[in-house]
């Protein structure tokens, strides 16, 4: 029985939950593996964290170099959360030919092109799964199971608390600080919500999963990002009138020399299987040419979830007889991200209830009119196919518009 | 670029598919495994379905050995469906080294162990992704991803053919024979249909995801399996009533020292993410003590997503330094599958309208009734948790009782 060696850097919720998961399935690891696994130094500052799971205090240290140059350690897990120091430490622990196994989006999506040169010069792994969609296995889906398909779309409601807050949103008739209170009283959302209801979190995600489906690097920075912060009730309820759930999603679409990447409020018909993600839950969606829809759904957060996928990939990194890389790094292949030409419908809402003037002008202007919903002296309407340029034309001239929302119908 | 050398058995709508798929994103295959794909030989009748792929008419032969004992041949598709002789066909392909990927449940179900100990002791594969969840990458998610877990409970909608027509019975309350016509007409149905209808083919697929799933062999001849030619369309109102969603589901859940494992409609609640699975497509939910709940949808069928499948196989296969082998076969761990004792609550239908009485004589059964609801001349009830045997013992003296349904509420 071989015994795969350990460093970990952070054992904060995440961490303690990896090693939590490390006890008490060992048994059920080594029948499955035919591995153990022995930890031998935690870079963490609180005594206390190591205590709470009988770690011995020998094992804490919280110099760097102690970690990532051990001689004894085969994979470093990183869950220290937030870009720096976590990459920089990344960076030095495959530099030293460790196999690096991360939860962290915030981390690996600015710096994943280094990382990923990193480890390919000293023949190192870095893992991911644990970095998009919590526990959910959709990174291994991505590399392992869709090797036949051209994906030609990709979607995720990949953040649970923006999730939560919409669905409860529509469900209350809640207003949005109502929801984000609830969110945080629960533990979902940050006393500083910022990076969930903004969006950012789930661009870091949708920047490994778009890469990895269009075999392009989605570089983040690229990725339009509109958050939850502007959604009111009003929207869920006239969307709901007119079949739809709102969604805070981020997609990808295959668009030939371009991809359309975006993280967005977005309406899906009531129909459509995401529409079902209700609560904390994720899900991706992807569109294959052969395999056509496929989804995934699960915990996208959560210490033993998350901590699930990372232990799936440390015993992925200790069987593999040759760590990956990705292809589009080594090849520069880089994607260019174009969200103004492709065309979406989108809803409208607007002040009054008078949708038969509002129709009228609208198709003045150039827009179908496909739907009208009004509710408490307010309306909206479904319009057809628009760019966003084109969208940003018609509504130029345009006074009242108090909203205009993504859908995907 | 190494060329991996493919024999198929059966050249069907599958074993097209998959020719299909290797031609078209061929250079996307090549890209993303570094290999290429060559077909050598295939076990084929009808000269015209090799024409048809533009396959070389010397290609074709009619004796077995000729691709099992092929000197070239590193990888053999097996497409023929059913048992015999695609059982024996695998078997001696696998004693001769032949790494054998097949989507074939009906022959591999059966024979599994038989098929499994002649790959070990060759060296050989068994791969089997498309043989349960047609492009539903379920198998490597079980294999690959779960380790940290043990599964609790996995359940399956896993034939597509009975979920459109429970689909469609609902929708627009059509009898069991019109849904069969419909089906049938869309080619979702085979003109024999009792090998969906009757829940044959989810109990194949059951037996390996549940396998898979409890790490233990579940014989396909110990799973109970009653299948959807007695549901009327007043089950599914009536049920719908009760806010329920009626599905055929394989289930298998961890009892200890037993398992239970069924195939059986059951209801589900509406808010289940499962109840969202319409039409024939197919999903898969799991619930491990780390990871919690996940589920995985998409196409169960179809020649497109069961090449997707098997394709991903023969990457997997090519690529692999060494094969996996079942553990529980290795161990003679063999599943005791017990559902006479697992409590469940049951929907049960009733002629007439007078559910007080009903529930009056039900009460005096010992039976609790949680819910009740009527339509045009008939009654049904929800009752909380009874064993099958306890149920049993509760009706033998109660007449008019039409139907007990399971219920996962």
């Amino acid at each position: 029985m071989k015994t795969i060696k350990l460093g970990f850097l952070g054992l904060g919720n995440i961490g303690s939950g990896v090693a939590r998961v490390l006890a008490a399935n060992k048994t059920l690891l080594q029948e499955e593996s035919g591995l153990t696994f022995e930890i031998v130094k935690v870079l963490e500052r609180d005594p206390s964290r190591l205590e709470a799971l009988g770690l011995a205090p020998s094992l804490r240290t919280e110099k760097i170099e102690e970690v990532t140059d051990h001689p004894d350690i085969d994979i470093i897990i990183e869950v220290l959360g937030g870009q720096e120091p976590a990459a920089s430490f990344m960076r030095r622990a495959l530099e030293h030919g460790k196999t690096v196994v991360t939860a962290n989006k915030s981390a690996l999506a600015p710096t994943w092109e280094i990382l990923d040169s990193a480890a390919k010069q000293s023949g190192a792994g870095l893992y991911f799964e644990a970095s998009a969609g919590g526990g959910i296995p959709v990174i291994d889906v991505l590399n392992h199971s869709m090797q036949a398909n051209h994906i030609a779309m990709i979607m995720g409601i990949i953040n649970g608390t923006t999730n939560y807050m919409l669905w409860r949103m529509k469900q209350e008739h809640m207003s949005y600080d109502q929801a984000l209170k609830e969110a945080q009283e629960l533990g979902y959302a940050e006393p500083d919500p910022t990076f969930d209801v903004g969006g950012k979190d789930a661009a870091f995600k949708l920047s490994i999963l778009a890469s990895l489906a269009m075999r392009k690097h989605v570089d983040v920075e690229d990725i339009a990002c509109v958050g939850i912060t502007e959604i009111t009730p009003q929207d869920l309820e006239l969307g709901g009138e007119m079949g739809m759930t709102l969604k805070l999603l981020g997609i990808a679409k295959d668009q030939g020399d371009e991809v359309e990447a975006h993280v967005y409020p977005t309406f899906l018909p009531d129909s459509h299987m995401m529409s079902a993600v209700t609560d904390a839950f994720n899900a991706i969606f992807l569109t294959g040419d052969m395999v056509d829809d496929v989804m995934l759904y699960g915990r996208g957060a959560g210490a033993l979830p998350t901590a699930s996928a990372i232990v799936s990939d440390i015993v992925r990194a200790s069987k593999a007889q040759r760590h990956e890389y990705q292809r589009f790094f080594a090849e520069g292949n880089k994607a260019k991200v174009n969200n103004k030409k492709a065309a979406s419908r989108y809803f409208l809402r607007f002040e009054g209830e008078d949708t038969q003037s509002l129709k009228t002008a609208l198709e003045e202007k150039g827009l179908k009119v496909m739907k009208t919903a009004t509710a408490a002296g307010q309306c909206a309407v479904l319009i057809d196919q628009v760019s966003e340029e084109e969208l940003d034309r018609a509504l130029a001239g345009c006074t009242g518009c108090l909203a205009a929302i993504h859908a995907e119908v």
